[in-house]
């Protein structure tokens, strides 16, 4: 099959679509023939040589794919070869093929085509375990969704719309900031122009963000923490802004609040389908339903997966960049 | 009656026996006639001037107490006077009297003397409300407790035992330590000869803590998460060592670890109510059973208040430090 390698790291140019070896489904695996993957900031990390693989997965980037089960490994259940799936992967996606643990996939929602179910599992997951699981968004509550109209930021909108929620986001472009008022947030933040600590207060009756889903990292953690309502909830998902930062615990503790940091990819199988399955119990009837939509950017060629990782490297995006196999 | 008034900010020597108007019990209080209040370190905040009474509270301090109903206000159901109760206070406990919500008292405990029940109300809501609410320490995981023999560090140990878990302390005297020990704590760190996260990463065979109970604040935040184990949990009650420092959050996301910083002081009525509830479903067997008991260093008169003070401010005791009521 043919794969994106990765021989020296560097810029988008380091990415080759090369011949590789087929790889063989294990115990409890599924083999998923891939019609699209999708770029994450995670590969681009991964392509400047910033964030190696976690041992025992695939070279080749790619944390999501859609695409059909073409074997099954011993020991799966409740999967048939010719099931068209989406899958969260810990690597490997950028791929014509790729192994997959069952408990990783989902089935493509109805009315979604099976090449756009590829913008599906990260956004999801990441989503669903972070503003839900972790922080207990509920209805009513506002959230604030840093970067609203990144794939993550399109998914957390309507996620939390769809529970009832009011939802503040951020965004550089006033266009951007229109696509996320289409898909129903409520407070319309450029993070350009404006304060988002003072508008989400003031858009809040000084009350402020119950759940902020961040991926900035330490260059919004004060304000962050300022932004938070008593017995708020800060989920950091990423770093775009710096690892390290001064925090301030009067201010946590005077609000009982709480800051929490995950990522996707380092966690057990275990922990990953018990994501993937509570997704599948809470979302998918959303996303089958018409309620919740993947939002897609464009779809380019996955032999050209330089051209997709310059769009995002340019945040020129809304919503999510596919790369389709050939 | 009398209550300790504090005439002007200072040393051990602001604190006034003096005498007051009694307190009436409004809709939903009761009326409590002291035996004894207990000496927390927001008390000596108080004393010095850093730390007002909420609004709406009395400027008396004193967070917690052990008496006899006097008299009910309208609307209390479940009390009678002359029950023998310990309470949660948001202030008013260095005194003869004190009306309290109705939500915030407790039975005094089978077995447990009048004065020595008001050790209880602080140690047993901060740590069943940190340790178990927001951080869900579970049998079989470590927690780690720092100032193992405060008034909270004995009841952590405590309950953390009694739940099946493993205990981490660190003391900065080897008396403190052996104290520890006798109620069980399993891992003993002197503070001021040991590097903490070594000592519990070599204990726990390099894991970390499952959760830390932590009353330094910014002095120990990174060594904190430097402690965590994966899926960790930092609660923050206390800032004895500064309120801003640096976070890793690289450190935290690795871990998918989470901070929280509580306090229960500034708490409405209704969560107060909800913490001292479970308290009393979850806490008062243990302690009516004789597994969980208060551990009182001393008792001194109230109205020599300011010899309390000394003896907590010097740290030289273990558990609480009562004052008990002419």
């Amino acid at each position: 099959m043919h794969a994106i390698t990765i021989p020296e790291p560097g810029g988008p140019e380091a990415l080759v679509w090369d011949e590789v070896p087929d790889p063989v489904p294990g115990e409890g695996e599924v083999l998923v023939e891939v019609a699209a993957g999708a770029v994450n900031r995670a590969d681009i990390l991964q392509r400047q040589g910033l964030y190696d693989p976690p041992p025992g997965t695939y070279p080749y980037p790619g944390l999501e794919c859609s695409g059909r089960i073409a074997a099954l490994g011993p020991g799966v259940s409740g999967w048939a070869v010719g099931d068209e799936v989406c899958a969260l992967l810990a690597g490997g996606g950028y791929a014509e093929k790729v192994a997959v643990p069952a408990g990783q996939l989902l089935p493509v929602p109805k009315g979604i085509g099976l090449t756009q179910a590829a913008a599906l599992p990260e956004v999801t997951c990441t989503v669903w375990s972070n503003v839900f699981m972790v922080a207990h968004l509920r209805p009513g509550e506002t959230l604030l969704v840093h970067g609203g109209s990144s794939g993550i930021g399109t998914m957390a909108i309507q996620l939390a719309k769809a529970v009832g929620a009011k939802v503040a986001v951020t965004a550089g472009t006033r266009e951007k900031l229109d696509r996320c008022a289409e898909l129903g947030a409520d407070i319309l933040v450029n993070y350009r122009e404006q304060d988002f600590v003072a508008e989400v207060k003031k858009a809040t009756d000084g009350a402020g963000a119950d759940v902020i889903l961040d991926n900035m990292g330490a260059k919004y953690l004060d304000r962050n923490v300022r932004t938070l309502a008593v017995n708020g909830r800060l989920a950091i998902i990423g770093m775009q802004g710096g690892i390290k930062a001064e925090l301030n615990i009067a201010t946590l503790l005077t609000k009982r609040a709480a800051i929490s940091a995950t990522s996707l990819r380092a966690r057990p199988l275990g922990e990953k389908a018990a994501i993937v399955a509570a997704v599948r119990e809470h979302v998918w009837p959303l996303l089958d339903a018409g309620h919740v939509r993947p939002v897609v950017d464009r779809e380019l060629p996955m032999s050209d997966a330089a051209a997709a990782h310059r769009v995002v490297e340019e945040s020129a995006h809304v919503g999510k960049v596919l790369l389709v196999t050939p």
